[in-house]
């Protein structure tokens, strides 16, 4: 019994990992296709999505039967309950890298392409970052590496607010590229929201390694979910 | 035993439901604070928060209590796992409310007023009874409600649609005030995101009633979570 719930814990990481590794290279493909106007790239982001899904469905259906048959405790319902978590985040990466890539396909190569890309690019370096590093915080249980992931968020929030200023000045200047403007700030918005999914996953890492809920500290003291759990 | 876990879940869903009706409530300042350019409302808005936080945190604890105790199985176990889900959507639709209070006490009360606010309220509105009709039917386990709600959903998708559109439009004839035009296709991004998260939430109701996921459709045939789970 012991082996046997180990053993679908283990499946059950497998797919998340998998399952990341797809809305990861979802962002590379979005971002490709925003910088290189190349719809091609679009279609490989839209080919992993459907993969993505099958996965969270997976993923969902694999953790209810492995609490209905085993009924872990301790640090095996911990597992269970992040990767429930990290399911819905890594869905979400990827819908953001299908609204960039629809922005793109949809609205932005049909107008006149503004000079600059401002500093998205770098921000969806980071954002990939960010969602490579949590992963490998579940994958590993590894507490500082989560942690330095919440760290690097702040980081996409100042970038976030320096394009967002950059492209109100542009746009004060060339009213007649205000679409495609609007455009990028949209997308900027959908890397910063890949940032708070990677935050949320460290967190949730955090929760299932030591057993403690580091969301809204302020809040908490002592510590609600204890290590005994 | 039986009573126990009952009683547990019952708790459960009571907290679920106070939670959304203080995040109905940070919708409803939030365009308070928008519609009235007074920051009285907004100060409601973060008060509220801090109660949802204190919730989000409590729901997830209950959660794992009740999954570590009672080893629930079929309807229970189904209804514990979209406890835990809405309260992830709950705690995000009050962030949503928070960023467009600080997006108006933070950015739009300093500008100059733009003389319309477009459709922005009637996208509250929308998003609010989405809110309301959802946690209705967790808390009758109505399936046929939560599929209004569903379909409420695009309506606020072609609200969005038009709010962006003309909102462009009126940057194009006054680009001297592109800030707080951008601030407004923010807010409107913010609504629409709170109407996705009771998309999500009615999904859960629909899982948790009838024990069949509807994310997806068009990846499952059959049904992948059976109801006899």
């Amino acid at each position: 019994m012991k082996r046997q719930v180990e053993e679908e814990i283990n499946q059950l990481k497998a797919k998340i990992l998998h399952m990341g590794s797809l809305a990861e290279e979802m962002i590379h493909f979005s971002m490709k296709c925003f910088i290189e106007r190349e719809s091609n790239f679009g279609e490989k982001v839209f080919k992993n999505e459907e993969e993505v899904n099958r996965f969270q469905i997976e993923v969902d259906e694999l953790s209810s039967r492995i609490l209905a048959l085993y009924q872990p405790e301790a640090t095996d319902l911990r597992t269970i309950i992040a990767a429930m978590k990290i399911n819905s985040e890594l869905e979400r990466v990827a819908d953001q890298a299908v609204n960039i890539t629809q922005t793109c396909t949809l609205h932005l190569f049909k107008e006149t392409p503004v000079k600059t890309m401002m500093e998205i690019p770098r921000m969806a370096t980071i954002a990939q970052e960010m969602i490579k590093d949590s992963l490998d915080a579940f994958s590993r249980s590894d507490v500082e590496l989560a942690q330095a992931v919440l760290k690097k968020d702040e980081e996409e929030d100042t970038l976030k607010a320096k394009v967002l200023s950059e492209i109100i000045g542009m746009i004060r200047k060339h009213p007649s590229q205000t679409k495609q403007l609007v455009d990028l700030i949209l997308i900027s918005r959908n890397l910063e929201k890949i940032g708070d999914h990677a935050t949320n996953i460290a967190e949730d890492v955090i929760y299932m390694t030591i057993g403690k809920d580091i969301r809204h500290p302020q809040q908490q003291d002592p510590p609600v979910v204890s290590p005994s759990l």
